[in-house]
């Protein structure tokens, strides 16, 4: 075990997702906050707030520009973020006369939040891919097998006998909700984030909501306000991650059980044990319960991080840079397992069903 | 302390909510659990599931119906749901014939979900109008105080001026989606649950869903399939209930460090202290962020419960009963000090601002 | 539901306590307040803080004081505290010339932390008492069905087979360990908090110390120095009380796992389904998981706690009053079921084990 | 930002542990796993359940074993954990006739608990040390400044005034209490797991005990029966961890408080702006509450993980792993940071205190 399992070289294949770590990770994150600033040059000069030459000068800095990574590290420990020496970096790449043109009327938290932003926007679409594809297993599932009896089972015992089609339906009608639940949150969550020093966009004079406007088109993100300090979209996408991750959770527990004695399940390719041959171990059930109680925890700290105080709080905003990753990818790995999870069905219901 | 500070005799005047305890309370509870009763015979007996006869006989009896609360503690202990002895209850004052008649083809279950949603309804009425009014009241200080300066704080250290308006707006946009997103949420949530032993309708035949779907047009909720182990719906209200508290929090917690220094922000009426005269303790603000963070805790508790197993977890959906009617008092309470605190704030911004 | 399932007239007997219900109950409350002031000017007198014939009259008065609960309430809805109202009855009921002797040097702080103190000692040796029992149940099971095989299960599979006293041990030895815990604690966590207004005890001069440890020694609690700000024992409380309730926890959901099939488990008494008549629900082993969880919630909040700002945070220390009562239901409740869920096993192990 | 912030190469630097990275990283992992075969052929050949000959060949073996990542990391997606795949390449390695004499009688859980309680015991020690030099610096600036006035703050208003010392114990007496909590509670969370394929060493005979006791002392770890689903030592670690995050971030969030307005403080070397060259924000001090909360958001899965099913769960096991490495981290870095924020403090009090 190392600081987190989702990282880990190992245990990262059993709970992670190499899709969505390569989506939100640090190149990409580089990469972000990079076409960030591209973007606002490109804003800021089409509404004349800096030189007409400075975006092409900028644009063209950026697309080969490397960020000494151990300066970085060393500068975040010291400024609590990491844009203050990215920025600096960047200027110094960019030389007079634009480097003050970069990040103009711009503060960390626009560049880290929109970077965040733009990278969760593929992430949220890989998600929504594969819950249509879940849905679809769930469907093929019921077409084999949904007329087939199964024990009903209500408080750990035996209740009145059900289908298989009944059950199929209380594993995938949340899931669906929740895709639906998704399309319905996702053009408020891609919002850009753009707002300055406190909020005023004070260097920007009038212009500011122009080159919002402008900056948000560019990165194919919603305009809107600045919400630095309102975090209740932040909070709704943690909520939202951890009801997947919980429905795919309940999925996984009933899989579970039914595996226990087996006569109702039939699952391919289970975990080895390493004390005894025989064992058949039903793991991808199991992670998805681990997974949802996982998210299940960390939907707390995502809510309170809304307190986050006055224009800016250092405290709370960081601990969302704990939080809400690592629920992204436990989503992420939620979805994963259960894809594979359903392809190992082999049967619901009794044999002879 | 009791075991519940929202129940104690003297601490539920500061963290409480009469209005809703009384909405929400034992003895709308139990009003709730007739009014179910009552509806499915009438539902029933259209279909003709039931005798004609029957559903007048069982409206007039549990109109006036008053349970055996010590025989329902005692055997709620012994049976982990209060139903099967109401029911029980129930039918010794119907008598014969129609004893048999009330509460057919259901379970506890659905009396006892619905009769949540029953009560949930008029609840969320009441705080939707809140919210409205709290809009109000943001508004109104924006009329009277929204071009004066205050000073902008980041990272807690003092950063450029902003607008009193510019922290009004940080406080009321995250306030208003929440009420939007409670309107969006409403017509999902306030669904009937219907199921009967297993969330088949079994003993209702081909006649399930028309009856479901009277029942839910006679308690005007809306119709939808069984949802008995499929528990999003509840997540999705803690996270809603969780979220509204944060963005109060936030709120009081801003008020709390402007009250620090006083110079920027003017409150009647604050709370007194035992040991020193002079002050004047934020009190109002302090329990906004209190019961955010409540409430951020108690989310995580909604989201374990997600992983519900088979057809009926008792584990898990107790574990609801335990969280989700505290959330709602909280968040309620947090609606209620929200607005005293707002009709105590006398200035914001400077005195010559 | 109300507000709280613990204070509910009907879920109280499910998930409540009735004996730790009187022994932190309100009434309790008052008596502990006065308990603490009767013995503060008792201690103030003995070293001539306040005249000698003070603490008599005092005792007189607050043993036959009642309060004005709803005046109380007013009051704490606006103070956040109930104190400043309360000696202010306390005052007016000594009157003339003792009422200012009353409380005095004292915050409202030293007599809410302490009187939770005085509280939770009776209730933890009920605790401690019930576990012991508890032990001697595993130990006669453990006499009676040790030696016979059981199924062990391994990531819900069949393992190698184990013998019933290999699980009573996995029960039995975490319970024993939290008790050996409990004894560690308690000193330290039966502690007076007295500090005065910012916890120096200021108005006392140099006789700060000596008057804390007759006060101490009065209540029959450890004398120490003020901890009102450091809250490093009532999270411990809270962690210890989520063990126990997560240990035995374990024991309920192994309990609700054996009845699935009930080969290897039979419980007298289990609970009645309004739609199954044959059903028997193993309602006392999903109590216990429910506990767990309920409790593994709310630990979160206790640590949150800590972080309390400066000499008196209102928000933190109001969220303990929210969060540890319950929590000491909820431990009190998981001890109250396991002795009964204890005391329904008729066998363990097959039947021809 | 990737999945976690403890590992990602630029945020690493702010809220992560270097020193304790490395000591319960990959490697330190491998490291003890192979340790752990090592000691038991050691053990085992000791009480002739192996041939004499075979500790040695196992040993020279692994200790230059260096295993295959990938296959690891493919395997453990497919078995739940690393050591079936880890001990077929070991044995591979050691190859006839000793390979069935590594890892004989041992499970999974034997292996992976283990080598975490032996990474846990230096990184302990680590934390132990830092804690001493916590407390030093503590009495540091009590010598220097401890006299001095502070403004006493109670409810976020001004109350008596207090002395710099006073202010100190609030910080240091919680930190001295957890550092000898640690003292109690280490002989007992770092004890051997040994337990075989479901905890009763069924492949040993009567020589199990003997086995384990030997192992214990060949890896200087205390011997204790099986613990393997027995999760009360990891919920405590959990527990105290959060604890000690949760006390210095009380420091931290007075420090922010304090550098609010700065008159009662002076740190050197804070943080950069992007936006505002003016700015010396208090990141150290932020980040103290961070990462209190934090872990005060985690402590709750620990806790729900005692709800470990029979004699493994694979889940709640698997949902330590998650969660247990970044607590561990969590509060290293909490204790580095605290260290680097006292050594900023250049003046408590004010300047004329």
């Amino acid at each position: 075990m190392s600081g987190s399992a989702f990282g880990h070289p190992v245990l990262g294949g059993l709970v992670g997702d190499d899709e969505i770590a390569t989506i939100i990770g640090f190149e990409a994150e580089m990469a972000a906050m990079a076409a960030f600033e591209t973007a606002l040059a490109e804003a800021e000069a089409e509404h004349d707030v800096i030189p007409g030459d400075a975006p092409r000068k900028i644009a063209e800095t950026l697309a080969r520009f490397r960020p000494d990574v151990a300066r970085l590290r060393e500068a975040t420990a010291r400024d609590g973020v990491v844009v203050p020496e990215l920025v600096r970096q960047m200027r110094e790449a960019v030389g007079k006369p634009h480097a003050e043109h970069l990040h103009f009327g711009a503060t960390s938290q626009d560049v880290a939040d929109t970077a965040f932003v733009l990278r969760l926007k593929p992430a949220l679409s890989v998600l929504d891919a594969r819950l249509g594809r879940i849905g679809e297993l769930f469907d093929e599932l019921g077409s084999r097998f949904g007329p087939r009896t199964l024990t009903g089972l209500t408080r750990m015992q035996v209740a009145v006998p059900i289908t298989v089609g009944d059950r199929l339906d209380s594993w995938s009608a949340p899931v669906a909700r929740d895709r639906s639940r998704l399309h319905t949150m996702m053009p408020s969550i891609l919002a850009v984030q753009f707002g300055g020093a406190a909020g005023t966009l004070d260097r920007l004079g009038s212009k500011g909501p122009a080159v919002r406007k402008s900056l948000a088109a560019r990165l194919q993100l919603q305009d809107a306000p600045q919400w630095h300090s309102q975090r209740d979209r932040p909070a709704e996408l943690g909520s939202w991650l951890a009801s997947l991750a919980g429905c795919l959770g309940k999925f996984g527990q009933d899989v579970a059980l039914m595996a226990l004695d087996g006569g109702e399940i039939a699952l391919s390719g289970g975990g080895a044990s390493s004390a005894m041959a025989h064992k058949q171990n039903p793991i991808a059930a199991e992670m998805l319960v681990t997974l949802a109680r996982f998210n299940a925890v960390q939907v707390s700290g995502m809510h309170q991080s809304l307190v986050h105080e006055a224009e800016r709080s250092g405290a709370a905003w960081t601990l969302e840079w704990l939080i809400l990753p690592q629920m992204l990818m436990a989503t992420a790995a939620s979805t994963r397992i259960a894809l594979r999870l359903l392809g190992s069905i082999e049967r619901l219901g009794k044999r002879d069903g």
